[in-house]
């Protein structure tokens, strides 16, 4: 066994989950952040080299085959010899909430092509590298985001809810035809406000309608992190975040005995 | 109230559950049959007008938003003052098994277009003439026909579940969208072998794979249907359909006091 | 076929749901109708008598198998050639709603004694009956009427959630094991507070608590009602029932080849 | 914070989850054993205490107030000034395969006893005791085991799956109500034929039944374990049913920002 030689793939590394998984992975394997847009990676990038892990950073548009299939020739150039242990699609999506009717065909496609379509194309690039890995202390993963919305379309809704909804199905799918194979295919739920950047960018929550719903670990009132953007992405982010990373971990280092499908995460004060 | 000039959209009218749904609001109102291809709706048409109702036949590609506006322009040249009492979206789409890494773009993609982009167009398309028939017996009515894969993703069935998954995310955010305004949204999910022609087309069983699971209501042999396909579209298929069509007919008829959004359906001898 | 000897028998007939089935199933067939304390069905009765129907009152503590052999005995010296058609399992059991610790193991029974094992006597008591039904027109019945909290566990409603959990098991349950021998057997769920009895007794709203949320089909508010309770049990309130009872009788008439098992039903401007 | 003081309390340690989930546990805390005979813990007792852990086993009828506020009084005498860092409540009860129709009450009622009302006395021991444990690295812990039967009532199949749904819907409350306290309320769905003696004892299931269901991740055949009994207590067993232990654990040492309500666990060759 040549645990060392092993890596992981992150897809989707913004301010938060992504961030956080690539963070938590790193310790453990080289890592490839694969992302649009390289300024979401290179600070992260930096950070893990700088303190002892190993990163690459791959500008990739997950949405298209042809630049999935680029980023993974860059992934097999820089490991040549390794495995891949585990590949995470992190890739939300904007999150759109309007009335139906004053939605178009592209907003409401956005959905789909975010989660449904590139995690087509990620597990298609993915899934091969992971039935090859055959060196690996933990059975190969592929770990997929969900959200609230992946259970539930609310009201003006559609395209993120349709686009979760597709995306669980996929997992599912993959989770039935590659589980038999021991590669582990599993779905995390993160439910409520738990991503502070998404929830102002992506819900228009304002601060001070946010209530007492957002109530860090250590008593610290979300409501006034959300008042003072700047201090959203500071260490007490990463440490919240690093705990939801913690979950994608243990499902990676689940044996072939006792494969997890689907687990939700909230924060414990979280209504659902 | 002149509930005369009310009148139903049906869009997808094969040879199963459509034809019957279209037959069975016939029964009622002027009925207008959307489907790409004419020869799918040429019989049923004269078959109804025969019989003293009243429907008019347009070819129309849903998955278009072009396709759905001309279509509901000849519509409205039909039936120029009356109110579009309920519309039904019976695009099953083609049902592609095989292993996930033997498909194509195209082929993943095509789940979602029948019945995610599909449905999103004839829902921009309908609910505004939902929201304004105003003289209606029962509360407008927009119908989606979902199906097992609607909740469950079954191995080598990505395509088709992604799809039908997309579908019920879209039906329950309109539903809570547009429910509260009186449109009564509703998800149907047929489940097992019930229409018959899909089963052959679209999971290539056999009739001598189908075993004991397909015994008509009356006794007679589901297998033996499946040996004569000439059999499958005569009068006992057109019955058992028919009987599927009463749940669309209940579903529309309920008063705003009262709307159910999913109910399931099903052979009394299908195992589930 | 003798359809006319055929009888429908309603456990738990209180002001609401139950007895809007009830007067709905009479206008087919001869009803029994069952409730512990017959001032529940004592005027009722009367009512359907008087009105060209038939039915009769039977005592019976549901939840006591004794007690619900005794009651088989008495329908069937009253309906001695009959075939039973239907049976609607409706004792909703007391809603409980007070802090975990301070509920006791008595009250949090009441859940599972009303839901779980009066169901269970009922069922026993009516399959065999259901399983020898065989000049029927529509294939024997057994209905559970379901809630809400058959999905989901609030905080500080264990007793009652735990009961229709319970009863939704046994639902499915029978379900699988009746269907292939053509009984019927469906769970229908009444979300919200379609019962306005209900709402006011057990979940202690006032008419001014409730907002806008109870709205009639006829635009008369709800909270009106609530406001004056001699009202409640009025013509409207009766009205509003027997449109969900429709359900109750749709279900009945499906025939074996499209049985629905699970549906669920709320007004229109119900939130969920 | 003086988490050596902290201690765990495992009911339902039979030779198969519990008596894993009590090993694990036991690597941190000193763990108390509850069954009602002691004959399922005294070996297990044993082994912890000559291994370097702290054991106490405790004889309790936990389907008994009476009884569970006995073994608390006997906890408490043992740690009297420990805290309380996680209670799992695994009895399963007997699983019951019959036709309904063949099916006494007490048979019944058997699946709601073992996990209605004993995992509500449970509660109810446990939760005042998590309240007040303050000094705990992790948050206070409280898991219930569920199985297939917790999201499905199969025919024939009543007694158990009604136990079952009856303990989801519990857990699903206290999550809710105790959540926001800070005490981490999670279900655990343990899929399949995980347990070896389970699987032997509850649906008859001989070896060569079994087919290839029943891999190890060794690849050793479960067919041949299955065949002789003596061998599925061994060590092999152990350190599968260890594998899953780790998800409670892990449940256990999520931190209040990052509760998991609930997850699966099935083994990889699995059909679901």
């Amino acid at each position: 066994m040549t645990a060392n030689k092993a890596y992981a793939i992150i897809a989707g590394v913004g301010a938060g989950t992504g961030a956080s998984v690539a963070r938590k992975f790193a310790q453990t394997y080289p890592v490839a952040l694969l992302a649009r847009n390289p300024a979401n990676y290179t600070s992260l990038v930096s950070e893990i080299n700088d303190s002892g892990g190993k990163a690459i950073g791959i500008p990739a548009d997950v949405t298209s085959g042809e630049g999935l299939r680029k980023a993974v020739e860059e992934v097999k150039k820089e490991f040549p010899e390794g495995d891949l242990a585990a590949a995470v699609y992190n890739v939300g999506g904007a999150f759109i909430r309007k009335p139906f009717l004053e939605m178009g065909e592209v907003e409401f496609r956005a959905g789909y092509e975010a989660n449904g379509i590139g995690a087509f194309h990620f597990s298609q690039s993915m899934l091969p590298l992971l039935l090859e890995s055959t060196h690996l202390k933990h059975p190969a993963t592929l770990i997929f985001t969900g959200a609230t919305a992946s259970l539930r379309g609310s009201a003006q809704s559609s395209s993120f809810a349709t686009g979760k909804f597709a995306l669980r199905a996929l997992a599912q799918s993959l989770a039935r035809e590659f589980g038999p194979k021991r590669v582990h295919v599993a779905h995390l739920i993160v439910d409520g406000g738990i991503d502070g950047l998404r929830v102002r960018e992506f819900s228009g929550i304002k601060g001070e309608d946010v209530g007492d719903r957002f109530i860090s670990p250590e008593g610290v009132s979300y409501t006034l992190l959300l008042y003072d953007p700047t201090f959203l992405v500071d260490e007490w982010l990463t440490h919240v975040m690093g705990q939801i990373a913690d979950a994608y971990w243990h499902l990676h280092t689940q044996p072939a005995s006792a494969f997890t499908f689907e687990l939700d995460i909230r924060p414990y004060a979280e209504r659902w």
